[in-house]
């Protein structure tokens, strides 16, 4: 069986999380590795590491390449312009901007006859599915999606950005009280501050004022206003101990009605140690997926919705009948 | 909007609820029932009571026909048969004779133009995709599936077959500690006992031999000589107040590694006041994506791992894409 080459662009964390997942599937190879950064050394032995200048030249080395960058600046401008040349796949996850995103790309890969999938991962990605599996089978209820308890890069890069903090890590908390609430089908109104809190871990600088610290944190507005937010002092040596993962997780739950009045509850939940190595790993099987849709002779960008999960397989469709279903 | 019109084949319970779920879907309507029953009454107003000898009669009447029947002998025969003449859904749920049931039925379906869908329900169904789903994200792991707390309808009809037996519910109940260390990621190896119990609530004759019944329900080969069984004795009054449900529900969990050793968990959940309705609503969902494909030309027996979600919601794509994903 001929190996599915893949490319990885960008090597930053959640690249080393495709990469690792690469070695968990038998079908899969990396090729290359596309960066910006000069004299970059990744952990694969034999890839070939290739400037982001030069990307065209993997036109026919390559089967699918995942675009790992940010969804601010990065991924608007990459996927649309990889797309022409490409089957890729990227994470983008400015829920928002997806639909705008959607469109760019979708021009992009029709002009190139390719395939892009786009915002895989979990959410969006996992969480988006299982969203709208639970509303298909239930129509009249509700859906709630609670994140954490896990790392918000975000937030904590917000912290960092604040003067006299040597380093800070935030996590996002869902209330127990209101996960039960939810799954005990009470279908509540629930305002931000109800659904999750907000840890910090904060290191200061030695004489920093962390009164002030504390209040610029619990007030800065969009990022920590609308939560109860808690701010915890720590040494450098206990944040290195003790902080230093970047675990997340978090459900989707959905109840509603059936017949008379009988209440169903479906929960799709996560807990992750890594965040972006199981991200990693999901933008990996969605490769293989884009692959096999280009090979059957569609085009244009797909998401999670539009993809038959049977892509996603590295089992035979025969298989999977006689042992998943 | 010209809705899309639904016939049931089959109304015993999980034909009942798809006729439940048929009102909560906007987009379809209840055109026929179809049964071998004489004086069949239903709970829908104005709709067509067609015997199964003439359901050919509906050719141009419907779009889509939800097979609620037996898959011990209705549907292997039922499937396959109105496959050639309609498109169909059917839950057919005997996991080792699926792929026998998906070649016949996908010989007919093409041979007819149509498309039909098989097994779909929640196992099979969504705990088949979640399985799915789950096992391309962490190809490096194990798989469990748990059923309960729920009522098994075949292992209270073999209660209901003893001497002495007036009537019984039979609940499955999966073991919290086997649960446990699955969710904690332990990989456990677990025997059927280990996964879950039975509980037995029956209701004897006047003068039966309880302990005999007991004996002869605890050791039934196959039905509950393998796990570790619970026989309560209650009065009819009890029977009727406190297990006239049917309730089920259950969780499959996936448990895996991603990078040097970081576990991920995926789980996903279900608990059900009403199993049958349920399962209904699920079917009724089906049903607008067999008639969806159908449209754009597809034909065949189509599994919940083939088709792509998109066409399981009422929502439109683009709607779907601002707000769900």
């Amino acid at each position: 069986m001929e190996k599915i080459r893949v490319a990885i662009s960008g090597y930053g964390n959640l690249g080393k999380g495709v990469e690792n997942a690469i070695k968990q599937n038998k079908d899969m190879v990396l090729t290359a590795v596309v960066s910006r950064r000069k004299d970059l050394k990744i952990a694969t032995e034999g890839v070939k590491i290739v400037s982001f200048d030069d990307v065209l030249s993997l036109k026919d080395e390559i089967d699918v390449l995942v675009i790992c960058g940010g969804s601010a600046t990065d991924l608007p401008e990459m996927t649309p312009f990889l797309a022409k040349h490409f089957t890729v796949v990227d994470s983008f996850d400015n829920h928002a901007n997806i639909p705008l995103h959607r469109s760019n790309v979708d021009k992009s890969a029709k002009e190139g006859n390719n395939i892009a999938v786009i915002s895989v991962g979990w959410d969006p990605g996992l969480f988006s599915v299982s969203r709208l599996y639970a509303e298909a089978s239930l129509p009249e209820g509700k859906s709630y999606t609670f994140w954490g308890k896990g790392v918000s890069q975000g937030h904590s890069d917000a912290i960092r950005r604040i003067e006299g903090v040597v380093n800070a890590k935030q996590y996002t908390v869902p209330r127990s009280e209101a996960v039960e609430r939810v799954r005990n089908g009470e279908l509540p109104e629930l305002t931000t501050r109800e659904k999750h809190t907000r840890e910090c871990f904060v290191v200061a600088a030695d004489g920093a004022d962390k009164e002030k610290i504390r209040e610029t944190i619990v007030t800065m507005p969009n990022y920590f206003a609308d939560y109860d937010t808690t701010v915890t002092f720590i040494t450098m040596e206990e944040f290195e101990r003790d902080h230093s993962g970047i675990p997340h997780g978090g459900s989707v739950i959905r109840t509603g009605v059936t017949g008379k009045n009988n209440i169903s509850t479906v929960e799709f939940s996560l807990k992750l140690d890594s965040n972006p190595e199981f991200t990693g790993s999901v933008l990996t099987a969605f490769a293989r997926a884009a692959v096999r849709m280009k090979k059957e002779g569609f085009t244009g960008c797909k998401t999670i919705f539009e993809i038959p999960p049977i892509y996603l397989s590295e089992k035979s469709p025969e298989e999977l009948f006689a042992t998943m279903l």
